[in-house]
């Protein structure tokens, strides 16, 4: 195979710009060998010129005029690494416009305006590429598009958020929310302001880009219901533990009978469960399909290399199949309508505080099984007058739950809301 | 994307065949949306054209005769479902070399013969792809060489055989070696010849393919280290079981300073390490390399539809890279030597039944440490002037261990053959 140099631009040039260098220039042999091609940096889009970089770049390579980039006839592919939503999200439409692949590490761009650059891509005859846009160095996009083309993906389950799987893990060893929260930001797994991470924006705008590619359609970020991590506590934690499960930060994306729901909470997942063993900061993502049964990819979810090693692995991928027809076609390809959030079903753990008195359960299992939802399993504790009812319930769609619960908290007996996450179990989802 | 018939042959048209055949009719739509082409099965390469079919031809597909499959010229891409070494070995080597590009289910030939196949491709300037060989429809191969061409992978560790993953994890409920496999051969887990699978010839197989992939250096079947779980008692089971541990078949591939070292064979595994929690019959493989950390992949290993998924998922990346130069270079670039099989290390655990008597503990001890060799950890049983040692060492080499348990086992107080097994916490491999 011929050698032929490939040249890459860079939108940005910080962490992870300079770490894509850096694989691109100290693994080229390896990339020649995959691709028959030799790629190299030829532009770099920076905002000063004179900052000190990390691994250098050759001369006239950085500029800080978009035009350079997009005008270059060298620039055969581009990677955007810079982040934000503009000017990015300008630059990646003109790029591929201007008919150049482009590799995106940008999760907030992909999960709002994917659906758009997909099409653009489509329309130009080029490649818009985005596995480092969720969950860093794990290929869970390319193993969507690429090795699960005909397995009918129908549920895509993840943990697709590290500070906060760090965070519930580490509250197992006791301690409350907010003291598992500091641990995590000593630690530099969670960032000073952990807003985006513990609200679960950040796992949902993962899931939203998961979602899209796994069923096809476009899955708008706000279609996402999301609740974050806040609410647990060590009490939480602990039922848990007595029910044999852990809490974690779940994504679930579900097609069903053609109706897509996405969703990202807290859950119960069982101990037994893949996803409860998912390591403090690590990802994980499980992909449920008719001709594989469940796939899961494991491994961590963010870092700088991490990142820029997604990045190279597209840039790989791009080459290697540039100039066919592969993956040139509009991944939002179908529109499919969105399940109404009531009809999202599931086994449920429900928390009840109640005043320590005979008929307290028969009358609130009679709310429940009015609503057509019945118990699976019952933990009952008394303390100074109060009892609190731990109870495991068979799956039952979200909303039903929702009206049983508020006609429950109603009850004079009932003395705290309740409280209710879904259940994970190998048996449920 | 213009629509272009590509012609596909089958050798072999059984279970894998058949349902290979129904995939890509079934989502005909979906590959032309990955694609850009519509994949046909032209040619059909069996034994008996009479015989009933799960999933029926159209007319004239079906042949007896190999000549008509490489003469074809319709036939664009060829995937191998027929097993075995030969006549498959001869074939795929005579389509290659007529420059058409092969897809291989087959596990023992590209164990045996995948890097004399490689190079055939690779000068033939056609691709070789074999993701169905390697744990069915989990996608290992593709993810290695094309997400982590940049990552130095320098481990492999997997549990890549579902029948032991399966006797092993039902051992833990109780129960002897031959009652778990009777119960697993009654599920269908397991063959009425069970040999292959739990001598670990099997996942010997296995390894070999993906550490030649995973090094780029061929790692021959007879290279593996092999112990099978025959010898696994219901008493080493629960010995794990009181150090926090299980017992599993894994399979390790590690790369030190250059040299490769290829084993299959029990070890104890930390309940708390992702492959002690692989389910049953599953399968996990997990790939360490300097960009990337750790990445696992999960999922079933066997399985009809589960292998024609990957079959059919590598035609749709050979028809998608078609006309590139991805991946037409010889996988094995390297020659790597092999670890001298006594230097491979790994923290141990060692079982010793000795005489009840006081100074055992420091006779066993100091011949260890005279091999440089520390205890981690131990734990002693009294029983009817017996006693049992189960230590768990720091890490050593084998060949170290292998010393040291000569002369323990040849001490007057040391009653039986020590008995040995490597561990695997997060900490050590």
């Amino acid at each position: 195979m011929a050698s032929v140099d490939v040249g890459v631009a860079l939108l940005g040039y910080g962490t992870v710009g300079s770490s894509v260098n850096r694989l691109l220039v100290e693994s080229a042999d390896e990339i020649e060998r995959a691709t028959g091609h030799r790629l190299r940096v030829v532009r770099a889009l920076v905002r000063d010129p004179a900052k000190e970089r990390t691994f250098a770049v050759g001369d006239g390579v950085l500029t800080t005029d978009f035009a350079d980039v997009r005008d270059d006839p060298k620039v055969d592919v581009v990677a955007e690494v810079m982040g934000g939503l503009e000017p990015a999200g300008g630059y990646v439409r003109q790029l591929l416009h201007a008919g150049k692949s482009v590799v995106s590490a940008n999760k907030q761009l992909v999960a709002r305006h994917g659906a758009e650059l997909f099409a653009i891509a489509s329309a130009a005859g080029v490649q818009l590429r985005f596995e480092a846009s969720v969950c860093a160095a794990i290929p869970v996009v390319k193993v969507l598009r690429e090795s699960l083309v005909v397995s009918n993906v129908h549920r895509v389950l993840g943990i697709v958020n590290g500070t906060t799987n760090f965070v519930l893990s580490r509250m197992e060893r006791g301690g409350s929310y907010a003291e598992a929260l500091a641990e995590a930001q000593e630690l530099g797994y969670a960032e000073a302001d952990p807003t985006d991470d513990v609200s679960g924006a950040d796992a949902a705008a993962k899931m939203a880009i998961l979602a899209t590619v796994a069923f096809g359609s476009r899955v708008a970020l706000e279609d996402v219901e999301c609740r974050g991590i806040e609410e647990i506590e060590q009490a939480h934690v602990r039922a848990a533990d007595e029910l044999g499960m852990v809490v974690r930060l779940v994504g679930i994306a579900t097609l069903v009978d053609g109706k897509v729901d996405v969703r990202v909470q807290p859950a119960f997942v069982a101990r037994s469960h893949t996803l409860a063993s998912v390591d403090g900061a690590f990802n994980a993502v499980m992909l449920q399909g008719d001709a594989i049964r469940e796939i899961t990819l494991e491994g961590p979810g963010a870092g700088g290399i991490e990142t820029a090693s997604a990045v190279v692995a597209d840039l790989v991928s791009v080459v290697g199949t540039a100039g066919t027809g592969f993956l040139q076609n509009d991944a939002c390809w179908r529109e499919l309508e969105r399940l109404p959030p009531t009809e999202w079903r599931a086994p449920f753990y429900v928390h009840l505080d109640v005043a320590d008195r005979p008929g307290v359960l028969a009358h609130a299992a009679s709310s429940l099984a009015a609503h057509e939802i019945s118990v699976a399993q019952l933990v009952q504790h008394q303390h100074e007058g109060e009892a609190s009812l731990e109870l495991v319930l068979h799956e039952a769609p979200i909303g039903h739950l929702a009206a049983a619960l508020q006609e429950i908290a109603a009850f004079p007996e009932v003395l705290r809301a309740p409280f209710a996450l879904p259940v994970i179990t190998e048996g449920s989802l």
